[in-house]
């Protein structure tokens, strides 16, 4: 059993959680327990496991004790109130909300990129943003090649970046249009379904919203590179699931567009799709679902020579969450990176 | 009746189309006559406007030697079909259609940034591109005060931009998705409902879409200014109406924000909105039949010491096709512009 590892999902019934529990299924993850926590309110309920049904519990100060990696995605607030419980237990936790992401103490990962920043947790790993993991995803093997300087992005993100409600909320509001009703917004500050907005969390003192400058300084801790200029615009748009980004790069020296395609192509865990002749490109209907980030429309930026213009679309709630946390979570199993109490079992 | 104008409507029927007419009704044009014009398809079928029913008629040889101006919106192929029989007949063509708009002889007008150009016009004028519109209209005030060097903008186009038939294809692609039915997709190549994909124009040998090529060419023909840099990443998006626009912008200095934000305020056809408390920006739903462009979101580009960032919508219909013709319309009247055998009337 030195291989298998017991595991605690944090906030099971919600649209990251139900897919972290997928992907434990399908991933084959080596699981010596599996134990779902959530608040009293859900507790007793119970999820469907390999044919078992597994019993909600409610998350209390025992709960970790015999855990070793708690997948958490039940939002900032409920992180910090169990951070230490877990650390304290000997458990790691992998943590989805952006409570920790920007501590210095704490690894922010995405395994195709910085898979080494996991050795030196301290108990806590952060699964970053969705958006800049799918950004990241695609532009990582350029920056290899040729470091990259300066990236402007402008985001279209899908509903399911606001949870499973969100997501029916807007099924909801694109029914009441449908049929001339007014639309109710709950999840959202406005109506999304045939409409759009920028991302409604809160700004800063510049105007830019807090999904935007994770995109910025996460990026520059995944990439370990303080110098790489990022500006973001942060858009909801009426799609259930995927993102989608359009990006623009710009190197120190020309990056020929036919290199560009080269290296993607073979990149880990990025799709080149790019059918000219039929003008089929990434699209959120494609992505949804998939593992892979769907990238295409690689082209010359026109308006300076050392740019590129690239498209790229990601599962949300798959790479952009889920998937990221399982396979940090198959990295520390790999690698031995278990904290002491875990390497003893 | 020296003030009034003999107009014409090629294309009566689309949702441009209509629009003209609620326009010409709505803003008192000044007219003697108006004719609408259409394919033998849809000659007879009638049309109310300001109370009367008028008869479509099918346009032949004949129909413009009584005719002024004309406002085309049948299409690149219609207005080749028939521009030599307007010019030849004393009146003026103001074309929606891309067939003449990078033709030096041919002036491309945005009222509010050169209406200058319609003095030399030869019986051709084009109305530009409707993403082209609803940029110059936000940037042009900037680039009064300091030139534009660079502009990387990405959209966010509704289906309005592909026709009438297109936005009710949104709809019923909606309807099936919701009724878990496979959505049908006829106006464009792929489902829009719930979905986006890249403008589905001819790809050049760069890779950039017509539409892309639109908003760089016209542009600088507009702007008069060959040397503003332009890069453009057009997306539809499931919107019905309104498009909405990620603009980049890179000057040679440093541009205040506040500084933009005061000549935006009073720019016109420009309404600034910017609830910073309240995350209120422009949005689609309340740019929909509104005649001005919505821009919000002025703020520092982080990434970029001369840059600035910001977001706009406007109507694809409105400004953004039938309110610039109109206006194009109205400044050949108020100074004089239209041609010899409409000046001798």
């Amino acid at each position: 059993m030195s291989n298998s590892v017991r595991v605690a999902v944090l906030g099971a019934t919600g649209a990251v959680g139900t897919e972290l529990l997928e992907l434990l299924d399908s991933r084959q993850f080596p699981l010596a327990s599996l134990k779902l926590l959530a608040s009293p309110r859900t507790a007793g309920q119970t999820i469907l496991f390999k044919g078992e049904n597994l019993v909600i519990e409610a998350v209390d100060e025992k709960s970790f004790v015999d855990v070793d990696i708690v997948l958490a995605s039940a939002g900032s607030s409920t992180s910090k109130q169990w951070v230490k419980t877990i650390v304290d237990s000997g458990a790691v936790i992998i943590d989805n909300s952006s409570a920790f992401r920007m501590d210095k103490d704490v690894p922010l990962i995405v395994p195709e990129i910085n898979p080494t920043a996991a050795e030196h947790h301290k108990g806590i790993i952060a699964n970053p943003n969705c958006t800049t993991i799918l950004l990241g995803m695609a532009i990582w093997p350029l920056h290899q090649v040729q470091p990259i300087k300066r990236i402007v992005v402008a985001t279209y993100q899908s509903a399911s970046g606001a949870g499973a409600r969100a997501m029916e909320e807007l099924k909801t509001q694109a029914q009441a249009i449908l049929n001339q009703l007014e639309p109710k917004a709950e999840s959202f500050p406005y109506p999304l379904a045939f409409n759009l907005f920028p991302h409604n969390s809160s700004l800063n003192e510049l105007g830019y919203c807090e999904e935007e400058m994770k995109m910025i300084n996460e990026t520059r801790k995944i990439f370990n590179d303080t110098q790489i200029q990022v500006s973001a615009t942060c858009i909801r748009v009426p799609v259930l699931r995927a993102h989608s980004e359009a990006v623009n790069l710009e190197f120190e020296q020309p990056f020929a567009v036919e290199k560009a395609r080269e290296i993607l192509k073979t990149a880990p865990g990025v799709t080149l799709v790019e059918d000219w002749q039929n003008n089929y490109f990434p699209m959120p209907m494609d992505a949804t679902g998939k593992d892979d980030v769907l990238v295409g429309r690689i082209r010359q930026d026109l308006s300076h020579p050392c740019g590129l213009e690239l498209w790229l679309c990601g599962d949300q709630i798959r790479k952009g969450a889920a998937l990221n946390a399982v396979q940090i979570a198959e990295l520390l199993v790999k690698n031995n990176l278990l904290r002491p109490q875990a390497v003893a079992v």
